[in-house]
């Protein structure tokens, strides 16, 4: 994906007042969070409250496209120009404290905030839904057919612009108060937890039997870090 | 987890209007999704604009709880009684079909709409940590430590009532246009994603060597899914 130098604006939205040493504000780290995920969490206001579409993406520059039907309600309103909060969210494990209070979860998150604009340039939301398969699934459009004109028509592509955003990172073991510790006799540590690939499901109704690609059989995000357990 | 008879109501929030086959609203199957995953995604709506947290959570009964430092800005502000849109979503896998236009992910999520409050009561306040502990691990608590009367002053608890609830579920191969499965010649399919635990990692100043706990070396998630693959 596209990188530029510049960073992002460190806003009032977007700072992490809660444990600032968990906030990262460097392009670098948000890009990596945003390119690793597949699936955000959009959130934006409407007349009858908030809401939250959980939805594919992809990450393009200083954009996030979203797609959906035309007749998507959501994506219509807030394609509109809405303001939206968007969150990327990887969990890479469980932290166990020897006292409750000290559980926790080491993920990466990365929230932006920006506007949402319905894009009607057919070679913007060509790219942008290609981009969306190429999110999911690195490698995939080579092989994919590309969207006719009419699946076009019946695509809504919205662009997100990532006006503030920051990243939230949480690794390691648990933090203890010295007198659990002390204590002893309870088991503290991490497991760590992985999204991991299984066994890929043809779908063959011509019984072709047709190699599976290697961007299915090594399929891993971005970072690596995945099949790192297989 | 408490579970009612009764169904959550099925109002104009919350109702899928999308691929209304995909929709579920019966409180087995929305119950199931939410004590399944254990981050959610909070949105609500401030003077500023839209704010969406990723969080753990427990869900019990009609509720779901939610927790921070009381210092935390968004969940001080969320706990005055605002509405609130929480979702859950699970990554079941990755569809791939011979057009881009037919690509999906398989999924469960449930959005729930509600109103969040600040939980004041201290014998509510703990159940609903010791709740928490219990949907990232379940098991845990019979070994942790409870928390303290000042860990319990030193953690907001927020309640979100669950006034309506809606699950979404895809599931299966890809949809295909007949005449690109006759033109042949594309792998299609699914590949399944398991969110899978890998080796402990001990916190072990002491050199105790306390053994593993069974619920972290056969760690798994209520529905059994876990760890399917390893």
């Amino acid at each position: 994906m596209t990188t530029s130098a510049k960073p992002w604006r460190r806003g009032k939205h977007s700072k992490v007042r809660r444990l600032p040493e968990r906030g990262a504000y460097d392009r670098e780290t948000i890009e990596a969070i945003l390119d690793e995920g597949f699936v955000c969490h959009l959130g934006f206001c409407t007349d009858e409250g908030p809401v939250v579409l959980p939805t594919g993406y992809s990450r393009v520059g200083d954009a996030v496209y979203v797609h959906g039907a035309p007749a998507n309600h959501a994506l219509r309103t807030v394609g509109t120009g809405l303001p939206v909060c968007l969150v990327v969210t990887l969990v890479d494990g469980l932290v166990l404290a020897r006292s409750g209070f000290h559980h926790s979860i080491n993920y990466r998150s990365v929230v932006v905030y920006g506007t949402a604009t319905e894009v009607r340039d057919p070679v913007e939301k060509c790219a942008a839904l290609d981009a969306v398969v190429e999110q999911i699934v690195p490698g995939r459009t080579a092989d994919a057919r590309g969207p006719s004109d009419d699946e076009l028509r019946a695509t809504r592509v919205v662009r997100i612009s990532i006006d503030e955003a920051s990243a939230k990172i949480r690794t390691g073991g648990p933090k203890e108060e010295p007198e659990d510790v002390e204590a002893g006799g309870i088991w503290a540590g991490q497991l760590p937890l992985t999204l991991v690939p299984g066994v890929p499901v043809p779908d063959d109704p011509l019984v072709e039997n047709l190699p599976v690609p290697g961007y299915v059989t090594h399929y891993r995000r971005p970072s690596g870090d995945l099949p790192a357990r297989l």
